[in-house]
Parts: C-alpha cells; sequence; structure tokens
C-alpha cells in the first residue's frame, strides 16, 4: 500500500476485534475516502475504556496488504493500538481515526467505559480528526446497512472543515430501518449511569463468582438535547467529545471552598 | 466490623494493589474519619482506565476484618472493584470513595488512563462525594508523609459540604518536603499529551515486541490556573472531575456544520 501525494489516510480500529461486522462496513466506506490501515485485535475487548497495557510487552502482526489497505492484529487495547500505529506502524500521522461500527450504543456515561470511543479520543489527543461510531444493537444479526449513508454524511462535514484540536465525535445510530431515522442531532451527553451490575453465581467447587451485567438509567428521559433521547426517538445523534474532564462549572464554587477567593 | 448509627463509612480502592504504601497512608488518615472498607487487586492495575471486566468472572476474597476496617482482594479493575462494593458487599452506599494515593502524579490529560481516577469518577456517578489522591513521585522510596495533612484538609471539607452531585476531586501532590508545600490550588485539567511512546525490542526468538513507555508534554506551561502548572511549583492541585466529556462549548459550531441551526 503507497499513499500518494493529497490521498488521505485513515487508520480505522474498533473494540469487537477485527471479525466484527461493524469493522467490515466502516472500512467498506473508508475506502470510498482513502487508504485505510487497520488495526486492531482478533478477539473483542468491550468496555476497555482508554486502558493502557502497562506490565506487558504489545505485540503486533501485519496480517494483510493489498493496494487499499494494510491490516494489522495488535495484542493490546484500543487505545494501545492507536498509539503504536502513530508511533510505529505510520510513516505519518493519519488524517482521520475512525473507529467503530460498534455493536451496541455508546451514548450518554457509556463514553467513559467505551473501548470504540477512546480510540477516538485518542486519535483527538494527536491532533488528529476523530470519530467513534455506535450501532444501538448489540445483536449479532444487527443490519449495519443504514449506518452506511449516515458514516457518508459525517465524514464529509470533515472533508469540508476539520475538526477543533482535540474535540473528537461521538455518533451513535439508531436501530431502525433507513427510511425511519429521522435526522442527525448534535447533542450533549446526557446524565446516567448503570445499575444491578453483577449477577452472582457459584463455580463448581462451590466458589462464589460475578458476571458483569447490570441495566442503565438515564437521569433526564425529558430532556430533548440528550444523546439517549436522540437515539429513542430514532435520530442519529453526534456529541462533540473531549479528554478534558474539568467540572468547569463548578471551578468558582470550588475555589470559595478552599478559601482562594 | 459495625457501623454504628450517623458513623461514616468509607470506601478505599487504588491502583496500585493491597500492598502499595500509598494505600497504606491514605488508610491511615480514613480511620479517622470513620470505618474503611477496602478494596483492591492484589497486584498492580495501572493505567486501567475506567475499563470494565466483560468476558471475565470477577472473584473476590475478604482478606482481614477488625473492628476498624474490611479489606476484599478484588480480580477485577479499579471501576469493578467501586462497582462491587456498591452492588454486593456494602449494605450501603458508603458516605466517601476515596483512591489512591497513587504513586505518580495524575495531571492533565493522565486523567483518562487512571485507575485512581476512574475509581473516583465511578463512586461520583453513584452519587457519594469521591477523591482521587495521588503524589507526583513514582518510587518505591517516596515519602507519602506531607500528603496526611493535605488529604485531611481535603476531606474536613467534605465534612463541612457536600460536593455537587456527579462530581468527584483529583488531588494532586507535588513530590517535596512538608514545609515547602505552598497551599492549595483549584485548578483545571492542563492541556497535554504524551509523545515517544514505544520501547521496541527483540525476544529471543527474534521477534519484535514493544513496551508502553512516553514523556509527557504540557501543551500550556505558562498557563498558571493548571494542575500541571500547581504540581511543578509546589502547589497541591485541586481539579473537579465529571464523566461529562461533551465538549459544550463547541455544540452551537456544530450544530452549524449539520444545518440544524
Amino acid at each position: 500500500m503507497k499513499i500518494e501525494n493529497g490521498e488521505r489516510l485513515i487508520l480505522l480500529t474498533n473494540d469487537d476485534g477485527l471479525y466484527a461486522r461493524g469493522l467490515k462496513t466502516l472500512l467498506e466506506v473508508m475506502e470510498e475516502f482513502g487508504k485505510v490501515v487497520v488495526i486492531s485485535t482478533i478477539e473483542s475487548r468491550s468496555g476497555m475504556s482508554q486502558a493502557l497495557t502497562v506490565k506487558m510487552p504489545i505485540r503486533v502482526k501485519l496480517l494483510e496488504e493489498t493496494e487499499k489497505r494494510r491490516v494489522y492484529a495488535c495484542s493490546g487495547t484500543p487505545t494501545d493500538g492507536v498509539k503504536i500505529a502513530m508511533n510505529q506502524l505510520l510513516d505519518r500521522f493519519p488524517d482521520w481515526v475512525v473507529s467503530g461500527i460498534n455493536h451496541g450504543a455508546n451514548a450518554s456515561v457509556s463514553v467513559v467505559y467505551s473501548g470504540t470511543m477512546a480510540a477516538a479520543i485518542e486519535g483527538s489527543l494527536y491532533g488528529v480528526d476523530s470519530v467513534g461510531f455506535s450501532l444501538n444493537d448489540f445483536s449479532s444479526e444487527a443490519d449495519f446497512g443504514p449506518a452506511k449513508d449516515i458514516i457518508r454524511q459525517v465524514m464529509s462535514s470533515l472533508v469540508k472543515e476539520k475538526l477543533p484540536k482535540g474535540i473528537c465525535l461521538n455518533v451513535n445510530i439508531p436501530s431502525c430501518k433507513e427510511n425511519e431515522i429521522k435526522g442527525i442531532r448534535v447533542c450533549r451527553q446526557a446524565k446516567g449511569n448503570w445499575r444491578e451490575e453483577f449477577d452472582k453465581r457459584k463455580d463448581p467447587m462451590g466458589k462464589t463468582y460475578y458476571w458483569l451485567t447490570g441495566v442503565f438509567r438515564n437521569h433526564e428521559p425529558e430532556a430533548k438535547d440528550t444523546d439517549e433521547w436522540a437515539i429513542v426517538n430514532k435520530y442519529v445523534s453526534v456529541v462533540p467529545v473531549s479528554a478534558d474532564m474539568t467540572a468547569h462549572g463548578y471551578i468558582t464554587d470550588l475555589k470559595k471552598r478552599f478559601h482562594e477567593e
């Protein structure tokens, strides 16, 4: 694979692994926009958040190289994969980092647990335009078809105008037929959390173990400017996301508490 | 351990493991404020971010129970540990979740990779007042002594007045003698990122592997309202942190891009 002058270089990853149907769909659309380097794990690595592999070395294997793409398997997390591509595998920074399409939504507070979004955030920390795509359907038969045109629309907007440095996009696509999607809504992340999170079991030796499970609760189901409201109402949600987790609105009050002012 | 009426219940965790000196120091101070339940891993789990254990069951073992404390070993990530304590191990939600003292700073963008801060953020998602403490010294001989009085000051402020729901504190303590600490500064998270992040090596079979490493770069070293500036200048930084990663300031412009307004 050779990148011609002026040709777009796209880094593609996900947290569902190299054989996920969502990755395949996103690759098909990305190849309309440029040359693609894919890096992901063989197995899925869901819920990895922005985790780094600190105590183990990382392995990378080139699986496929054609005129249009290179595909790497990486033993690390989605964030490791983006970092190692940026630092070791690519001759230059890519024009875009795209992640997904995740099997399942990454709206509301799920953004902090999501490996898909962590990869996009990591891209934005390198100053590269980055987008994470998720489909609101966990099932293995999920229909990724309607997502294609949405992805084209979002990426075409980046062709026209780059994102501000340090901001990436979190795009969640509702699970419905293409003609039922009502449009794209720019949103904020809904306030919410997860509850009833464990399934307690006994192993064959009689010892207790726990499986993570849980139910999401939207704390503001009436608020129409949130990503949760959008996808429930069959809109595509687009949330601008930044790695700045400062609660800026509380700084002034917090200063009073520590007698600064 | 029995919690009397009106007595404070404190959940304590970290990502450096149960035998870390930072955890021991934080436990000593917390026992001045109430009864403490400790949950952490046997080995360290640094750089785990807000990762969840999705594909493996989680094991928990009660290691110690006295009048003053209970100590659990947990096989999961720091976030798993907080969730399982909230859902399965505690009779009621704790009054505080405290995490640390981390061996090494968690200022600037490190907040998104940090298991220490992830545990505090997780606590805040349950509506519990939560604080992550870190000392700007990675060495095993780090002096945690000066941190004690800082921790007392921060937690005493929470005794007087609770935090707003969904906001936790990221406290970074400079590495210097107690009388050199200039005070507490409420800050925002500095803009920065990590670079030159891998050490490429050959294993005894001649195959390539990579170790994560890297150098932090502060993008705004002159800005005096950041956590990086504070700890470099021997102040304790206190940043209010929220799980809301929406880049609120960019929503209006992003709406224009998608022709909403």
